[in-house]
C-alpha cells in the first residue's frame, strides 16, 4: 500500500493539468441530467449519469452491516457486469432499513431506467442518499428518470454536482488530464458528503468517469488503492454510513491502453502508475472538499503519521487521534492540550508501539519527544492554531511508512445541526 | 461472562443493606485524610486512603500504551505484593507522559509515604488525576503527605470522595453490607470521574474498600468480572484515559472466610456469588454515578443489548451506538432517529450478525422490526426522549446473552466545557 501514491517523489516527475471548473462531464463522452422530481421540497433531488460505449467499471461500497438496498442491488449488477452505462441516483432518502420492498424498489428503479434509457438492465447502477427507514416513491422516480433520460447532456456536470448534495454547503467537483502515449487521458468526477444530512447522517458518494483505456483488473487495483489512501483516510465524527459509495467508469475512448510494467514495478514511465497517480489527485481532492464542507467545521486538520511499521498501523493511529472528540474539541477551542493526541495514540489496541519513541509536532514545532513532555514557544503555537488549515505529525519512530489523515473539529454548530433542528434553537 | 451478575434472577434473592450517605469509610477499619498541598488553586487536592492489617488487594489499570507513571508504578508495585494498607492520591496534574522524571516522582511519593506512614514501601499504591504532561511538584506532595498521616480518621470518607474529585460537579460514594455467616461483610467506596478534566482529559478512579476475609485469586475475579459489566460498560466520550485505576482492598477483618462453592457454582448460598454479586451492586452504582455526572449531559441512556451470542458481542454493539456522536446529539436534541441506531450497529466489524434479525425498541415500543422500518406511536416516542433516562433496548434475535452499556448525550456545554475554556465564550 502507498508504494506509488505514498512517494511524492514520482508527483514531482508526473504531469498533469487541473482542468478549470473541472467536473465530470469534463470527460469526453459523459453526459448528465438533473432535475427535480419532488422527494425533496425545493432542491433538485434526482439525477442520471449516462456514459455510453463498451465500459469498464470498479466501485467500492460501504462496509456498514444495515447496507441500504440500493448498496447491495449494485454491488451485485457490478459483479455480474463490468459494462455500466448508466448509474441513477436520488438524494433525500437512503432507501436503507426498508426490507424487500426496498431492494424491491431499488430493483424496479433499474427497470424503469432500462426502458427509458433503452439500454439494458445489467448496464446499470442505482445510489441513494437520506434519511434512513423511508420509503422510495417510485412514482417520483419514474417522472425524474423521463426528464433526465430526454436532458442528458455534457454540459450538466456542475448541475448534476449539486443535485446529488443533501445538506452539503459546496458541490464537489474536479477534473485533470494527462498525456499518456500522445493522448489526453481525463480523470473527472463528483463527490457528497458532510457530517450528516437534514435531519439525517452522512453518506459518501463519488462518482468518477476517464476516457482512459482500462481492463477491469487494473481499475480494480488503481481504485482501491487510491480510496484507501484518500476517502477511507477521511474522517468528520467517526459515523459510518449505510449508503457509501464510490464508482468508476471508463469509457475506453483512448487508443493506446493502460498497461502494467511488471517487470519494473516502480519505472516512471509505467502507464498504469501514472493512471494510478491521476486517479489517486482526482479522489483526493474530492476527500478533501468533503472534509473541507463538513458540518459546523471551523478547521481543516492534517494529521501525518510517519516513521511506521506499515501504512495500515499509520492510518489506524491517524483515525485515533480524528476521531477523538476531546481533540476535536480542543481544536475548535484553539488549545494545544498535546495531552489529548497522546491519549488517543494509547487507546491503540495493537502491542507494535513504542511509547518512548513517539514524537508529536505541529508543523515544525515538537510538542513531545519520546513520549515526554518538552517546553516549547507558546505563543509561536498558539498562533498556528488560529489558522484554519492545522498541520500535527507524529512520528512513531519504528518504520518507514506512513499515512496522512484529513479531518475537521467539532464546533456548536455541529451539535445544533445535529441535535436542535427540532428544537429550532 | 455474566453467568451470575447477569442473571436477575440471583439479585432477587440477595439480600443486601444500602448505608445511608454509605462511602469508603463506612466499611470498618478504613481511614482516610485529605488537605489542599497547592496543586491546584483552592480545592482539596491531596488524599491518603490508609487501611491497616493483613490485607489483599486487587486492581485494574488503565489500558492506555500511553500509561501515566501512577500507573506504571503502582502495577508493579501490585504485582510484588497483595497486602495494600495506603493509597495515596493527587488530583491537578496526572503526571502521565512525564518520561523516567515521572517515574521517579511516583516511586519518590511512595518513599515519602513509607516513611510519614511508617509502614513498609511495598505496601503502597499511588494514583494521579488532572492534566497530562505536567510534572509532580514533590514539595507539595511532601506537605500532604506530612498533613493526612497525621489526620486520618474514619469520619473523612466524603471529605477525601470530594478531594479526589476534578471538575465533576458530585461526589460519588457508595456502600453496603450484607449478612455472611452471621457476621456483616461491608463494601464501600468512592470513585471520579467526568467527561473531561480542567482543562484536561477524563479519568476515572474507584477505590473500594471492604471487611471481606478473602484470598487474592477470589478478590481478582470478583472485581474483573464486575470491572467488566459497569466500568468497562460505559462510555460518555469514548476518549481512554491515561490514569484509569479501580482498587479493591480488603482488610479481612471477619472471621469466616469467603468461599467458592465448585461443585454448585449457581448456588445461591454460595459465599462468593453473594460477595460479587455486593461487589458488583458497589461498582455498578459508582460507575452510574460518573455517567450521570458526565460534564454538559442532559440525558442518562441505558442501552440494552439482549439475544446476543455472547456478552462481549452484546457489550460491542452497545459500544458502538453509545459512541456515536451523532446518536448522542439526536439524544440531545429529543429526536428519535432511530436510522443513527441502525448505523451505528451495522458499524460492528464482525461476521456474526444477522441484520435482518434485528429489533430495536424504546421502552417498550418497537422502532425497527427484523431490520426494517415500521410505523410506530412518534408522540409515545417523543414523549419518553423528554426524561433524563432514556432507555433502549436492541434485541440481536440470535443469542441468549445480554450486556448494558450506560452513556450520556453530548451537549452545547460538553463543546464549552471541552473547547472554549480559553475562549472563555
Amino acid at each position: 500500500m502507498g508504494e506509488i501514491l505514498g512517494n511524492q517523489q514520482f508527483f514531482k516527475d508526473f504531469n498533469y493539468e487541473i482542468i478549470e471548473n473541472g467536473t465530470i462531464t469534463s470527460v469526453p463522452g459523459v453526459f448528465t441530467s438533473s432535475c427535480h422530481c419532488g422527494i425533496r421540497k425545493f432542491k433538485d433531488d434526482f439525477s442520471i449519469i449516462f456514459i455510453p460505449g463498451n465500459n469498464t467499471c470498479s466501485g467500492v461500497f460501504t462496509k456498514n452491516k444495515f447496507a441500504a438496498a440500493p448498496i447491495i442491488v449494485s454491488r451485485q449488477q457490478l459483479l455480474k457486469n463490468k459494462n455500466i452505462n448508466a448509474i441513477i441516483i436520488n438524494s433525500g432518502i437512503a432507501n436503507a432499513c426498508t426490507g424487500s420492498e426496498g431492494i424491491e424498489s431499488a430493483k424496479k428503479t433499474i427497470t424503469l431506467a432500462s426502458k427509458y434509457l433503452n439500454i439494458n438492465q445489467e448496464n446499470i447502477l442505482v445510489s441513494s442518499t437520506g434519511r434512513i427507514g423511508k420509503k422510495l416513491p417510485l412514482d417520483k422516480i419514474e417522472k425524474g428518470i423521463i426528464y433526465c433520460s430526454k436532458n442528458l447532456s455534457e454540459y450538466n456536470g456542475h448541475r448534476t454536482a449539486k443535485a446529488i448534495l443533501t445538506i452539503d454547503k459546496h458541490a464537489k467537483e474536479f477534473a485533470l488530464k494527462y498525456n499518456s502515449n500522445g493522448e489526453d487521458v481525463y480523470i473527472g468526477g463528483i463527490a457528497k458528503g458532510s457530517v450528516m444530512i437534514e435531519p439525517n447522517m452522512a453518506t459518501t458518494l463519488a462518482f468518477i468517469a476517464t476516457n482512459a483505456k482500462i481492463s477491469v483488473n487494473l481499475l480494480d487495483e488503481a481504485l482501491k488503492e487510491s480510496v484507501e489512501v484518500t476517502f477511507n483516510s477521511i474522517s468528520t465524527d467517526g459515523c459510518q454510513s449505510t449508503n457509501d459509495m464510490i464508482i468508476v467508469v471508463s469509457n475506453n475512448k483512448t487508443n493506446s491502453e493502460i498497461k502494467k510494467d511488471y517487470d519494473q514495478k516502480l519505472n516512471l514511465n509505467s502507464g498504469f502508475n501514472h493512471f494510478k497517480m491521476a486517479l489517486f489527485k482526482c479522489l483526493e481532492e474530492l476527500a478533501r472538499k468533503v472534509v473541507e464542507d463538513a458540518e459546523g467545521a471551523t478547521k481543516f486538520i492534517e494529521i501525518e503519521v510517519t516513521g511506521a511499521m506499515s501504512f495500515e498501523q499509520a492510518r489506524k493511529i491517524g483515525k485515533k487521534i480524528a476521531n477523538s472528540i476531546l481533540f476535536k474539541t480542543a481544536m475548535y477551542g484553539e488549545d494545544i492540550n498535546w495531552g489529548r493526541i497522546a491519549a488517543a495514540i494509547g487507546s491503540y489496541e495493537e502491542d507494535d508501539l513504542e511509547v518512548n519513541k513517539i514524537d508529536i509536532f505541529i508543523n515544525d514545532a515538537l510538542l513531545m519527544k519520546k513520549g515526554t513532555s518538552i517546553d516549547f514557544d507558546e505563543f509561536y503555537v498558539n498562533e498556528l492554531l488560529k489558522h484554519k488549515l492545522i498541520k500535527f505529525r507524529v512520528n512513531l519512530n519504528i518504520g518507514t511508512c506512513w499515512a496522512k489523515v484529513l479531518t475537521s473539529d467539532i464546533s456548536y454548530d455541529y451539535i445544533k445541526i445535529n441535535a436542535l433542528y427540532k428544537k429550532q434553537k
